[in-house]
């Protein structure tokens, strides 16, 4: 999956990788979450105590922007850009709070014809589980993969 | 929806509301791409020209960031904060470009028994629209919500 050549054809149901690992500090939390979802168990590490999860955690949408730079710095499909197509079953089954270390994996787990021929699309299982091994974020996105450029001449 | 006081027994499905509007100039889409998603269609206004896309776009995670902030500060769950439970069905159908004015909406669409008996999970479909009309994200989040504390005394 790692390859700068990596196009469609060299991909197969099954393939893994490490994504690699990230960490968020409270000020990162309270930075994003200031932005995009000011709760006060993201944005105030003092309010966040009396809360039901008992102190500040991460955003879930911080959680999932983190995973993405994981995902394209680990280049997964090489220089081909990473593009959406969809997401399914984006789960966070336990918060993230400052100084977790996040590790990252992907797998492909399925890849299908697109109605344009020069391309497909793959499906990955994503997961960033913590220090202690517990999942903190599973998702499946669906990119758009190029096929290899056939050349006419011989 | 939009009531200080909203609790699971105060929603039923079909329910819908707008979550406001919100714009992402250049500089905004820029800066958030560098930190999560620092890909050349979302960090370069002039590198992205040599895109597929034509020019500048938002991360989708940025739209989806933005929609986040949109359903906060519209309290669609009056006081109870909103805990995600999970998402699927993320679609980017059409990409968002610097200035375009992105028009949110959410309907519940399902309303389920928790284990917990003080608690349900409530599944919108929130959708954003651009000023043509054109949706450029829509998804079905989950989320925990408190049913009203029931006193013991008469």
């Amino acid at each position: 999956m790692k390859t700068t050549s990596a196009a469609l054809e060299d991909l197969s149901t099954g393939m893994s990788c490490s994504i690699g690992s990230a960490r968020l500090n409270a000020s990162e939390i309270v930075e994003f979450a200031r932005a995009y979802d000011p709760q006060p168990m993201h944005t105030d590490a003092v309010e966040a105590i009396d809360t039901p999860v008992g102190g500040l955690i991460a955003s879930g949408w911080h959680t999932v922007a983190t995973m993405m730079r994981m995902l394209v710095d680990s280049r997964v499909f090489g220089i081909n850009p990473i593009l959406g197509a969809g997401v399914t079953d984006l789960r966070w089954p336990v918060p993230v709070r400052p100084g977790d270390e996040l590790i990252g994996s992907a797998e492909i787990i399925d890849i299908r014809e697109s109605k344009k021929p020069d391309r497909g699309v793959v499906t990955l299982l994503v997961t960033l589980s913590n220090q202690l091994g517990q999942p903190v974020l599973s998702l499946k996105p669906s990119m758009v993969v190029p096929r290899r450029v056939v050349s006419d001449s011989p």
